[in-house]
């Protein structure tokens, strides 16, 4: 797809493209519902029949949890390589991280009332990972290390094993961000489990990670029983490329989305039209050695574009639109350009920062606001997995000076027992 | 209701006591996709319409905007202690969460790479206002206020006006707080507007604010395209209080909480059952007098309850397991109790520190978790009107100082795409 801001119905083109919509979302409520409620009435009893039923494993007999022992073969079974990247990556993740933990605040005003603002790690995570070719141990990294950061107690991993299989590179990625429990279990079953526990498994506060159709329709269901990260949708990418950049460099860019999911999309907005054809062919040229070429083609074909803008001026309102989950500025004014844009989930400056290091070992979170949500959320960090309590404290001096507005304000919302709850208080000094 | 943890079935009937539902959640799933549907089809037609046929007001001849004389009319129209108030109020609660504000984080590792945290506010918000006598002028500032110290430009109001009557009080809290545009609209059909605009109202990124089942229910299905804050639920107080307390200040506590909604909460702990006995005892004499005694008997006969503590280190694990959205702790040691809490939305300290404070002049946000949900949420602040960009900026040095170990994982994951986005750049150095 093409569109070029110079000709007449690009506004009507681009708002259709903005709308475009990338999944289809099943409709799975019903069976998830009945799913949640066999695991609230018998516990691992269902959950043993479902995994034999979904995931043709016979949890009763491996039990539901990983042992140790597992995760110590997993991780010895692992290549070295792979291990000394995991570990960098960790490293770099957990002292970015680190940056982001909140401080408490606790203060007392001019009229001698004390306020505060105190931050408390929660208790217990739940940390779903897919099974199959979505399951990443770069993923496993960026959301159990941010709750080891914040102080999280327990980090519970949830894995689908079919037939059996665990990904030995997620179960490595799981020891060295520090999971506490990983049970063999999957689909909303697993949800369910992680949120009102089962004799096996005690429940979390909070699940995060991403899933399938019916984990994301259990995670909307068990949401306010426990707490939930963002419901995510397919990846995509935005890169602003001037003509002084390796049409290669770009094209490989834009396939690193394309190949995640048929719904991914990438996105190049650039001045010249001339290297967008040129990024058009290397786009072509690379996608026949992809081992995952197909996937990458349907998502190029169905939601790959092409936006030429007249300068880059006129880029920043567009890119600010699409709220790209990821955006890449490879221009030669970048970090200016970086400066003017408001939405964004991650900005990558400059020709030598491709977004994939920011997927493994760049030290930002990899999990990010898709679909446009980059206008009103953030990605993942240690702030999801600590929350804050407000703190008041007055003396009889402070509740004679606000008591009197607060009575007022009581009062004028017709609320007589808030009024008197100050009033009575007002009247006589004693009392503890 | 009476728990006494020394009972033997103690356990068991606390366990039960935490589960316990306080409000019946209407099925209006199927109506709410109606509404939103014609909402987005015809607009602001269709505002007229549901205005019409809900509010029983004709739109079209008021217009859906409230116009600054209007505004200006009930600012003038409201007694002049009660704009000191909200005055006060609005101050205070300004300066409390200017403290809230984060800050941006740029710096540069060992390695050379650039690392950042860049905040910026939403761009447009909106907020629900009930009507009738749900409708707070409070609530107002507590959910306004945050948005214009974040930064918001456009916070936009929606409230009902049943037969054309809109709460002067609420207009005037709306000047004082910076709301930006009001409309006399109400209910899922407002909620639609304010995610998918019309004619007249421009979409926001995120909506706030409380309402009722069709409102609920609009919030939940408009997510996704819009942010959300939380679907609070009924409103709930647990009161710490040893026998030195004055029985009669905490009654006015647990019937300030009753008074809001028969689903509403007040739980009394003490160490001393005569005490307990004595708060009961005014808890009815003081009903009586109440202008929303039915409101306030029905919710204590409901859901208040009594519980008795061998000794205060007891009282600790069984209160975080409750996670009151309010806390008030009137011990001689409250402030080292209030230290060891860690789920709580807010605590009030000492005996001159009523919850009711916290409701209009404290400062603090009155906007808190609900239904056991500080568990893993914290209450409304300035970080639900922002969004954090992280930036990341590689030169070539640095690429090839991280380059491998991202080549390493991503093909550990099987995504060859990604491996070549950065490969490709490892090879030679040209390009911008």
């Amino acid at each position: 797809m093409r569109l070029d801001y110079r000709q007449a119905d690009f506004e009507t083109r681009f708002a259709a493209f903005l709308t475009t919509k990338r999944e289809v979302s099943e409709d799975v409520e019903t069976d998830v519902r009945a799913i949640i409620k066999e695991v609230r009435a018998r516990g691992d009893e269902a959950l043993h029949e479902f995994s034999l039923r979904f995931d043709g494993l016979d949890t009763r007999a491996t039990g539901l949890a990983v042992r140790s022992e597992e995760i110590d073969a997993a991780f010895s079974a692992t290549d070295p390589d792979v291990i000394a990247a995991l570990q960098l990556a960790h490293d770099r993740i957990s002292s970015h991280h680190a940056r982001q933990m909140p401080r408490d605040d606790r203060y007392t005003d001019a009229l001698g009332v004390e306020l505060g603002s105190r931050w408390t790690a929660i208790e217990a995570v739940g940390l779903y990972v897919p099974g199959g070719t979505a399951s990443y141990p770069s993923s496993v990294l960026m959301n159990a290390v941010p709750a080891k950061v914040a102080g999280v107690e327990r980090i519970v991993m949830v894995v689908p094993a079919r037939d059996g299989a665990l990904n030995p590179v997620v179960l490595a990625a799981a020891k060295i961000a520090g999971v506490t429990e990983i049970y063999r279990i999957g689909g909303a079953q697993a949800i369910a489990a992680l949120a009102y526990g089962t004799q096996t498994i005690k429940p979390v506060a909070k699940i995060m990670g991403p899933g399938n159709a019916w984990v994301a329709a259990a995670k909307r269901q068990v949401f306010g029983t426990v707490g939930i990260d963002m419901i995510a949708g397919p990846s995509e990418v935005l890169v602003m490329a001037d003509p002084d950049n390796n049409p290669d460099w770009i094209a490989a860019d834009l396939l690193a989305q394309s190949e995640h999911d048929i719904g991914a999309q990438s996105i190049l907005m650039t001045t010249d039209e001339a290297f967008g054809d040129a990024v058009v062919e290397a786009v072509e040229r690379q996608l026949s050695t992809l081992s995952r070429a197909d996937t990458a083609r349907k998502s190029w074909a169905d939601f790959g574009a092409v936006i030429l803008v007249p300068d880059w001026d006129t880029s920043i309102p567009l890119a600010d639109r699409i709220a790209a989950e990821h955006l890449e500025i490879a221009t030669l004014n970048a970090e200016e350009l970086a400066g003017r844009i408001r939405n964004a989930g991650a900005i990558f400056i400059g020709a030598h920062t491709p977004e994939v290091i920011g997927d493994y070992v760049g030290g930002s979170n990899h999990v990010l606001p898709t679909a446009r949500s980059a206008r009103f959320s953030s990605g993942l960090s240690v702030l999801d997995y600590v929350k804050r309590t407000s703190v008041l404290k007055l003396g009889p001096e402070q509740l004679q000076s606000l008591g009197s507005a607060a009575i007022t304000l009581a009062r004028a919302e017709g609320l007589d027992a808030h009024a008197r709850s100050v009033s009575i208080r007002m009247n006589r000094r004693e009392g503890s």
